[in-house]
């Protein structure tokens, strides 16, 4: 037996065990006379003593070989620590070592096996093993066990079935991109990796499953962001004979359970709002409200004056940040350079203060007075001593500005709390979206959502009109899921298909199957997918995911610890008939 | 809300209560008068009753329009029933409807939604999502769901953490086949899917995970046995700082937990038996001990006469089956054509009748007395009543048609009962296993299995006699995981490497990552994969798992109800710059 121990137990209570401890050794100390060893497992740090009293001098001799993060086993025997660390569970003892066996050396790592590394993002993904030996990732790395352990003890309990659905699919043009697997045994064939199990999750319900979940990757061959993967991990649920009302219900209940479990944070407040009122409201359809800097809507209020920028504007929103008199003007000025920026595309930025003494003093004052600049501050709802910034432009891009300035101020006056969660629905989504590009209207969730019943008749006349039975569940200002209910009439699929510029053909072909099993008595259902991966991130109070993912891969979609992906042999490449054709430019 | 109850749950004592129930129609009958209708869902059946004298002449009418497989709502009152049915625990009630709402019309499904079903294998795979709504298939589903759950709940219990492991990993043109994946960002590279997470957890080892597990899809590009899925999920498991002993022991636990908290059977013998030992005494390495039957070799006792054919044998081998002597002529012909069928390959079999007199009938009495049986008798068992079978020729080869033919009795006389359950770790596999067509040493378990520290020496001079640190997990003559204790040393993995035929560059390009890993203090470790989708199938006292899995291939690797794999559209392939070639004859 290697050990009798973990680094994380030993207490005062254990004095006089005799023990065995394996794992790293974290940090050795050579007083020349003393050495002491901080040894290191997932569980914690022991700390070892050799000294010339109590060891044999061939021990001390051996201790003071040791280096960073070389793997040791040791016997030895609990003892008091007359000098105690009471930031570590086991400060109050030490092990006097009779036995040290050097079970694998350790060249130097290339960067410090610390909670603050000196090794940049670049170095940690190559040894992303050395990497998950930091506290912090490999704590991630537990929450996210946790996390996961408790989704799936909720939905179990609710009589969700976990159903594994196949891997290896068939490819459907629309949408992202598929990532595809060429068949050996099928020549010239493919499958395709999942983007998500939707199809076979809805043909689950065709079976009778009622409810089911899976916690199950998924793919997709896009241009990555900072924030995205090709692969990721959906929690995949589905329920039958249920209305929105009821999948909102589980699934709020489930947060609750999460941030109860895992955080000991009770929620009481789960608001609901519409996609409209979202927009309106905070410019975006995954608001951040915890805090407010809600937009007022200035049109009614500025257009009788002679200021062209608003007269001119489609729309006119200002927000008002909480003591934002006290921002100096360079501030402000650098408030107005960051909206101008191309990402985000402003042309100027109006600013009211809104002093003590109930004044306003505005970059617009040759414009207007201060009955219009107090109108303006009871719809933003701004109070002395805050500040009024306001943006004006084509409604659907001064919203996404606002949007962004309401997150940037907000995250730099400490408005984003991570320890602070406030879950949100988001309902009434369009059924459609306009793709300017394809001229064609795209399903703003995905084919399958069902249009609101009452709604289906403008279906012809005013496609954008239409709303669907479609929910985002939002936490902190980030989608952390999003469903609907869906149609489970084969006419109705029909017509969606036809609605997103589907053949009959190629509907057919894409997605037959399911249409054919609309035909056999489907119940109505709805469902929901979770992103893992920023669900974990968030209820861990960070907003990055690469931390969460064992072996994340790298903007250009790259494992530079494996070197994958890369090229195949010529074997391989033949056996599948396949040929490499040049890139076009 | 659709529902109040599922269709499982009313009882007698929910009489009188106004209730809604959902679900599909099983069985309508209608006796002009009066309406019954079995409505099912996930949860049971739920007779429902309308009549001329309590439902409105409508309603009346509406129920005679139902068909099978409609998807129906219902609310009524519970009532006791008057002829009871005591075969399903809603037996005592049924629901007088006062409401009927068609929810989905059906058409008459292809085949019968019933336990035994009419419809053949490929007619239920097109239609799988029908096929699913069957009691069989339906809690074979239910009953994997529960197996899982109940793995994780035993690993988490003791400290395993869930950890996923990429999908997009790098190829390695060793062992078996991988399906690649073009890469698009990554023109003319190719990611692989993964055979098996085994370098990453070994890596997670590095990382100081100290013990891993994982519930994991894998995927290997081979020709299709009838029980091979190209897509199949692994339990994989991995631990630091332990032996092969404290491996075996947490994974009995898991195998007594299974069958204690799901079969409610208390395992208390969980033999091992070397790999030897294993091949002399049963003829295979994943032996059946449900029951006896062992070989007994007669080398010995049978090369003392003229007996061309056991004189030119390598091994003469005998079994013993039990009250066997009952067995006709034409019975034990039929044994001998067995074996001689080209799937088995023997030329021809020698039998023994154990009288109940004590004395010995043969077909070889020409050769051999009464005292020679007799010593036959002896070494295979056999007794009064019982007879012995006997075949001759190379040794490996007369072993493997002597393991097909005990279990081919032993299937036909009722000695596999499938709720007994006998699990066997094989131990001590050899390392490497020569293949002759490569001229090549193979790894027999992978190219990371620790050779026995004692054996390192007989590498060089005599590799076959190498015993490697690995082991089976056999249950009812079925494999359902194999693991090893790793390799943790660079040197030892280097020489791995080497022996098995790699070169410098190659073991470098594949594997250098994990060699590089084993730089940096790697601890000891070892772990196992585990077969779900088998292990399901045996505990649930079936050898099939294709029932097991929601959505299988069949052995062409084509999902006949979605049509996978199939062609790519000409822009697919140019976005991956990628061209099919003519298959090659």
């Amino acid at each position: 037996m290697y050990r009798t121990h973990n680094c994380g137990e030993l207490r005062i209570s254990d004095s006089e065990k005799e023990v065995s401890l394996c794992g790293w050794v974290h940090k050795p100390r050579d007083k020349g006379f003393m050495v002491w060893v901080d040894l290191r497992d997932r569980y914690g740090i022991t700390q070892l003593i050799f000294d010339e009293q109590r060891s044999t001098k061939k021990l001390l001799e051996k201790a003071k070989g040791l280096g960073r993060e070389f793997v040791i086993k040791i016997s030895g025997k609990v003892i008091e620590r007359s000098s105690k660390n009471p930031n570590i569970p086991t400060g109050d003892i030490e092990i006097l070592v009779s036995d040290l066996e050097i079970l694998n050396k350790s060249q130097t790592p290339p960067f410090t096996i610390e909670n603050n590394t000196d090794g940049g993002e670049e170095l940690r993904m190559k040894y992303r093993y050395l990497d998950i030996r930091r506290s912090p990732i490999k704590e991630k790395l537990i929450f996210r066990h946790k996390v996961s352990s408790e989704i799936r003890k909720y939905l179990t309990k609710l009589n969700f079935i976990d159903v594994e659905t196949p891997y290896l699919i068939k490819s459907t043009p629309e949408g992202a991109r598929d990532f595809v697997v060429p068949s050996r045994m099928n020549q010239g064939e493919f499958y395709a990796l999942p983007q998500s199990p939707q199809t076979f999750k809805q043909l689950l319900m065709v079976g009778g499953i009622d409810r089911y979940f899976q916690i199950v990757k998924c793919f997709r061959d896009e241009d990555l962001r900072a924030d995205r993967q090709p692969e990721f991990t959906q929690i995949d649920c589905e329920m039958s004979f249920v209305n929105q009302e009821e999948v909102l219900k589980t699934f709020e209940g489930l947060v609750k359970h999460l941030l109860s479990a895992i955080k000991k944070v009770s929620i009481e407040k789960f608001p609901r709002i519409t996609y409209m009122e979202a927009m309106s409201k905070y410019g975006c359809d995954k608001p951040d409200i915890r805090f407010g800097m809600e937009l007022g809507e200035l049109n009614d209020v500025s257009k009788h004056k002679d200021f062209t920028v608003f007269n001119t504007a489609e729309l006119i929103i200002g927000i008002a940040v909480p003591n934002g008199n006290s921002f100096t003007r360079k501030e402000i000025d650098n408030y107005t350079s960051w909206v101008r920026r191309p990402q985000i595309g402003a042309l100027g930025m109006v600013y009211v203060r809104c002093n003590d003494d109930g004044s306003f003093k505005s970059s617009v004052d040759k414009f207007y007075n201060q009955e219009d600049l107090s109108n303006w501050a009871k719809i933003t709802n701004a109070k002395n001593g805050d500040l009024i910034l306001i943006l004006s432009g084509k409604k659907h891009e001064v919203r996404a500005q606002m949007s962004a300035l309401r997150l940037e101020i907000a995250e730099n006056i400490n408005l984003r709390n991570p320890e602070e969660f406030a879950p949100l629905w988001v309902t009434d989504f369009p059924l459609l979206e306009w793709d300017e590009e394809s001229k064609k209207y795209h399903a703003m969730h995905h084919p399958f959502t069902s249009p609101k019943i009452e709604d289906i008749k403008l279906l012809e006349t005013n496609p954008k009109e239409v709303k669907a039975n479609a929910y985002d569940l939002v936490l902190n200002g980030n989608e952390i899921g999003g469903g609907s209910i869906r149609i489970h009439d084969k006419n109705i699929q029909s017509l969606m298909f036809k609605y997103l510029g589907f053949s009959k053909e190629e509907s057919e072909s894409q997605f037959g199957f399911l249409m054919n099993a609309f035909e056999y008595g489907a119940p109505p259902h709805g469902g929901i997918a979770l992103g893992l991966d920023r669900l974990v991130a968030i209820l861990d109070g960070s907003e990055s995911i690469k931390d969460y993912i064992a072996f994340p891969k790298n903007n250009s979609g790259k494992d530079i610890m494996i070197d994958a992906p890369s090229a195949l042999n010529k074997e391989q490449l033949e056996e599948l008939c396949l040929a490499l054709k040049e890139q076009s430019e």
